[in-house]
């Protein structure tokens, strides 16, 4: 069995010879190891995969003498996972279609190591696609009015499909605290800008404006601050004088589908740790 | 001789073919066009390449005779360049000698096709650099009282040299309008950061702490707006949580150089054209 | 009616102002024109997108008479197209998918101008794609004693939906003379490897094998000797020692994709020319 | 002091551990490890900083405790450094410039933290650019027939000097044995391709010919197969129809220049390790 480790602590001397001693000791291969020090804040960062031979029933024993033995005198915050869990990701979306295309593709050749329980718009444009990959569509128009109403039968889905973490694949509503707090750095959000250039509404007008050669995108985990949540991933292309908004529009959308395709298999692959409103990411 | 014809006017039907037209009944050659229209502006560009027979003489004739029939129908601002006339290019610095160097080692191998009247610094860590390539170094201390003073004797400098143009190679003081008056799109800066993302001060710090997987460089023509010219030339680089601001700026060192002299190289080429604060960069 | 223009011939002084003129004066308004000369061979190349406010049945009038005024004279070639009518694309897939899904998206948003008549494949596992796009399929095995066969199926298939243009989205067979000959320079490949490194089987193995720190993708028209004609796009993307053979491929799935949409996508606009198995690509 | 411990041995389980506590066990503090496992050669690869706050007297009984302990048990190859040694760096070159300027700035200001013996070439062109950084000058020409006799002098100025390793900045020499069984994985040079692309003479003229459209730079450790050492860095940068087989060797040489830097900052930082023809890179 394969187990992934994320701890992080305040660092201090003998942490990583502490727990691969323990491992070590408890049977597990280390795989692969990768940490990191935040100097500046004194925190310590580590992920881990390791071999272990046991059943699962020794998963719970070995959760326990972990936390007892290195997390608490560390002062740890840990997460263990394993391999076949798969996630629980549930998809909002309006009107475009490129990022989730880009998602089901990668879902239904097996790329992506999900579930998907449902999709979500507030739109009724994409309806069909869901049918194309024969998966659930809620439609949840959102109107001023109706927004708390809304937010309501989004969180009671999400509840009752025990959904693990959502992704805006450029869903085009705001999604304010009730829901982030539900979901604490498990909203991924893919901006059409190279953050912190251009947040807000209408980036490629902004760019195409400004008279930028290079466009990017940026995922992000998403906080109450609009587009100003950890950063997962970037990616850029560039541009010229002959490029209309629209060519801009165009162009982004080739970033786009693929920088947030890049922060989910992050995420779902446990590479990502949050701190500060920073990540590490651990690729 | 190679001729370069800068033009840019109101967009109308016939234009390419009356410049076009015009060159090819004098003799000339063209070897290179190319053009751009900015819908929503209206406006229309071109830059031309022309070999001529012709001897210098008949340079004033072939001036006189297309403002006359040409430019002044259309309304258009133009500019007509020789091969073989090499800009007067001064340069400001500060203490930092990276894009110094850069600048100066492709001056010296012939890649650069300029003439350097002077180096100019508001402080005294670089003569040596100067004195490396036999250039003369003005070492111009800049103080909120002195300031005024100067700006003066820079442009009494720039006057005496006959300068073309200015290159500020990571000089850290701001450029007035006294300067930029008598220099518009004149004046080439290199911001260290991926602008309009972290204009202003400390950028490398600013981008460590915002957490960006991306770092940039941003060469533009300086207008009274500090870092809000129009972008002539910018490049990225990635970064990750494991690099500190000391490696975003070693790591920006390079990208800095190499983004300033790519653009100095369009404006020496006569390849930027500028309008409504953007660049048109026939590259 | 928006009209784009395709030449290239032997170079010579006053082409630009012969084309421009002679559209000019048939009332046209050129709204883009790009031009190119390879110096080394001699030849000229441009491209002109022209509107014209006449009706169609002006056009084969305007053909005849630009081939008798202007192409003969200066030995053109060339091609018109009017807007409007869109290309009909054949795709040949095997088994890999990513390249597929790429496409029918861009085709289903309406972003990838063409008609698709059928996907064609030498196995069965992609039909269900097809089905889901609502497109024909048709399944066409391959083996060393029915190529001959098939290949006739294959040319009566494309002769029968009458297909302008073949993309091979990762299709695993050769393709020889027989459709090439048909088809020249309208056969679009995607080679998994940054060629002309690593041309033939198995790129991804031998770009691991060497220790390569990119990897890359490149798209090109079919030509008789494998992996070596006219390159139309190519792309990149980092690697390192952490990264497998399998993480390879997962990357390279990403870049094959774009590659070869991009190139589709300026095969569809005409933006491409070849000439000496080189393109000359109007972006 | 800070200790940086290079190791790589047959794969098994435990080793982290071990070393990590050996260290912990002896008072250093880790303040950075990187590790890799080549499964498919069953090799570990590990980089550790360490802080040791001990005198410089016991590095030496670190160094047979760790040899004895740990090393031996688990057939290590291994290597200790500390911060304060310079290695010695010589550099070859012919009569491009640009890599010269670019180690030569990056030297002078700080950023590179080497020694420089000499400059050693096979022509006078570059002797002034030593002048200009005050650093020694060897002009040995080498003819087909003094070949043997030039290589006599290279090593004897090599040993003389204590060079700990060589960086061939654009020398248009091969390098025979008798220098590389003395230096192994210690030449570092750039070769102007995106190996294993156009290796050989000429690369720019065969990108050129090819119609590729990105060219590359590469930076390898010397071995004796031509072009054919580990990679240490790569990078590249787009062309087009657009550009001359100059411009391509003007783009070129900014690659060139930022990749062997970047290979040689990898080198001296003690960041490069060396397994079956491919590097492992703890960037």
């Amino acid at each position: 069995m394969r187990t992934t480790l994320l701890i992080h602590c305040p660092d201090q001397s003998g942490i990583i010879s502490a727990v691969t001693g323990h491992i070590h000791a408890r049977g597990g291969n280390i795989v692969y190891l990768d940490q990191h020090v935040d100097m500046q804040a004194g925190v310590f960062f580590m992920r881990l995969e390791s071999d272990f031979e046991g059943e699962h029933s020794s998963v719970q024993a070995f959760r326990e003498d972990f936390e007892n033995r290195i997390a608490r005198p560390y002062a740890m915050e840990w997460h263990m996972f394993h391999s076949g869990q798969k996630p629980k990701m549930a998809i909002f979306v309006s009107r475009y279609n490129h990022c989730l295309y880009d998602l089901l593709s990668r879902y239904h050749s097996g790329e992506l190591e999900v579930e998907i329980p449902f999709i979500l718009s507030n739109h009724n444009d994409l309806r069909s696609i869901a049918g194309q990959f024969d998966l659930p569509f809620y439609h949840l128009p959102v109107t001023k009015d109706t927004k708390q109403e809304a937010e309501s039968r989004q969180l009671a889905l999400l509840a009752e499909h025990q959904v693990d973490f959502i992704v805006l694949a450029r869903y085009m509503q705001i999604v304010t605290s009730r829901i982030i707090d539900v979901f604490p750095n498990k909203i991924i959000n893919i901006h059409h800008s190279f953050l912190p250039a251009f947040a807000g509404a209408k980036p490629y007008h902004a760019a195409f404006e400004r008279g930028v050669k290079i466009i990017g995108a940026t995922s992000h985990y998403v906080t109450e601050e609009l587009d100003a949540g950890p950063i997962i991933a970037q990616d850029v292309t560039t541009v010229s004088h002959s490029h209309t908004v629209k060519d801009f529009i165009a162009k982004g959308r080739d970033l786009e589908k693929i920088v947030l395709s890049r922060a989910v298999q992050l995420h779902v692959k446990r590479k990502t740790m949050v701190y500060n409103n920073k990540t590490v990411i651990f690729a």
